[in-house]
């Protein structure tokens, strides 16, 4: 390929180019490859805010709880769970932060378990993002329960084959990541969950690095557990909340340990002894955190027009690309490539390696080029299809190549 | 007293009055009296959320994490302690929910007493909040804990000599809240966390009707541990994040079972092992919502400012003329007062009684006079001293009386 004329190329073709006008353009940006990381603001986020403080909050005040706000965790989560869950509504909820949804998830799933059988253990890989890992130890310590670890492979992520050699009769749930964080692997959803189902266990799947992104069918794959982050690909901004998605079949028998007023069965009743609401509900401690549930209307809003198809077939694109920038401007310097090749095996953001990458880093950000990080020797390319262009994934290249040059 | 002058007086010699110009006005709103429910925006936020949006979020991107995010539930803790806690720095944080740092708290503090006695019990009040008491009932049910219910008066609220009698060596924490959400009861909390002291236990304060209202020494009367909410006089917007206090010399012993990725010692490590981090930090479980984290900023500045006590003066001046406002124009009515008389035993919001306050709040919304209405016969008339007028307070005072007139 001759690369110049090929990004341009890419971008003239590409069906979703315009999308890249959507965002807030940062006044000194060259090039923006975390939006695996923190997705960038909407222009149509600023109206939409101002317009809550002086409206929804300003005016209507207290009123906007009953007209509005109340029912926000169940409706965005719909909302979610149809442009990219592939999920039917009444099963998805916006609420906390990842890490504790998770561990209200995992409580309740190792719960109900403990509560109708012998199942004592939690799968879990040893490559998973440290919150997952973090949670699960602490909670097998306190249930006593025992971790199963599955030790996969570094440049890649769980295999259906891995999970299958691990699960049996004492597994009450496996948790995995369906896009590892640092390889970028895709793991097999719907091959797995049938395989931990056919060992008669649970499994939560942390959607965080594929929600947006990558297509996702949750109830077509008879998924019984999932959440995920919005700050990444659904652009909500920095800590915004959690959704999760507990399959309809379930939500009867799962009861989640941090019993607050807004997961009551009558919120405003305020009698003694908590009752769980029913469905989805019950999985709301707290009040719900209308400011950070804002933003990611915005991209939810572009995700349906422009269709999580299209959204797949850029991202496809992006990393392909990438491979090819990276195979013409770095192989020289020696770096890997960690990501798999297959499109079916691949997330959305590519993770390179080369043992100067930290001090490029710190380069790269002070002149406004910004992948991402992490220890010990990886730069992660995260593209986000509607706001990442093919000349901007190439300037960043380029300029991970005049890092190393100037490091030599 | 004569009514409509005496407001207008007592607006003239406010010394805060011109604070309420600092707030979002609302474009239809004719009175507010719901400040201990959601706080209004300050017209400062609208600048300060578009900043964000565009520069902090928007232009540094991923960088901000490093740059200000990460310190962020720490440094905005330091402030809230020191404008409205009476707390030295290192010993505050913003993340969560109130809810689900309650439950932490609540763990962390009956976990630790578990770890190092035979104490198991958890003393708690009947009125409490339904948040703080179904999270002790289901926490005592699954740790093996035994509840001690304080039943208090419903027209007051938890006393010392209450506390004095159920505590003892069998003590693991005493749940309390310092203000009561129904009744607007100021229990004496130096007073009882010495008693709770003296028996050996650790007392936890729920401060959501307190904090940045009634002034605080939690340093000063040896408080263990403190929850509180930032959407009610701190003025954070809905959902807003809570802060949680732990006393510095109880941070090294006091471990919470939510254990994600920003509560580790090394965050980006991402290691293998969970090793809760020093101080403060360990408290935190998953990414800050630093959206939610953004308007209690401006409410603190206009606090410091202001000064807590100037506030607390202005907030008895207040509560006095709604007394004085009830006796004279609704008292006919048959409308009773729950709130208590003393100035010690008062925080900022007035309870008033009467069967058909359910059908007046409606009228009362219809009109944008908006008070909180509290099952099942309840208004409650909450005052924040830099948002509400005397007159404003009147105002809506005759709206109900006007709304009582029009069932006779």
């Amino acid at each position: 390929m001759s690369g110049t004329s090929t990004s341009t190329d890419l971008d003239a073709v590409d069906p979703l180019a315009r999308y890249v006008e959507l965002f807030v353009p940062g006044a000194h940006i060259v090039s923006y490859l975390d939006g695996n990381s923190l997705g960038r603001p909407l222009l149509a986020t600023r109206a939409r805010v101002d317009d809550f403080i002086v409206n929804a909050w300003g005016d209507r005040l207290i009123r906007s709880w009953d007209e509005q706000w109340m029912s926000l965790p169940l409706d965005l989560g719909d909302r979610i769970a149809t442009i990219a869950l592939g999920a039917a509504a009444g099963q998805t909820v916006v609420a906390d932060s990842t890490t504790v949804m998770l561990y209200k998830f995992i409580r309740a799933a190792v719960d109900a378990q403990q509560r109708s059988s012998a199942r004592d253990e939690i799968v879990v890989d040893v490559a998973n993002f440290p919150t997952d890992r973090y949670l699960v130890e602490g909670i097998a310590a306190e249930r006593g329960l025992t971790l199963r670890w599955i030790e996969v492979d570094p440049d890649r992520g769980v295999t259906a084959e891995q999970v299958s050699a691990v699960v049996g009769e004492r597994t009450a749930l496996v948790l995995l990541s369906h896009v590892d964080y640092r390889s970028g692997y895709l793991a097999d959803m719907p091959a797995i969950t049938a395989i931990a189902h056919e060992a008669g266990a649970l499994v939560l799947w942390d959607l965080c690095h594929s929600a947006g992104v990558v297509p996702l069918q949750l109830d077509a794959w008879g998924v019984d557990l999932a959440v995920g982050c919005s700050y990444k690909y659904l652009n909500g901004g920095p800590g915004a909340p959690a959704f999760g998605y507990v399959a309809q079949r379930l939500q009867g028998e799962l009861v989640q340990p941090i019993q607050g007023w807004m997961g009551a069965a009558d919120v405003f009743a305020m009698g003694p002894g908590y009752r769980p609401a029913e469905g989805m509900r019950r999985f709301i401690s707290g009040t719900p955190p209308v400011v950070g549930m804002l933003a990611m209307q915005d991209m939810l809003d572009a995700i349906e027009t422009a269709g999580i198809d299209a959204i797949r077939a850029k991202s496809l694109a992006l990393t392909d690309h990438a491979f090819a920038l990276v195979e013409q401007l770095l192989a020289e310097f020696g770096v890997g490539i960690v990501t798999p090749r297959e499109h079916d095996r691949r997330g959305s953001h590519v993770t390179i390696t080369h043992p100067d990458f930290r001090a490029v880093t710190e380069t790269l950000w002070s002149q406004d080029v910004i992948p991402d990080y992490r220890n010990p020797d990886g730069i992660r390319l995260g593209l986000s299809p509607l706001s990442t262009s093919f000349a901007e994934l190439r300037v960043g290249v380029e300029a991970i190549r005049a890092a190393l040059l100037a490091l030599r």
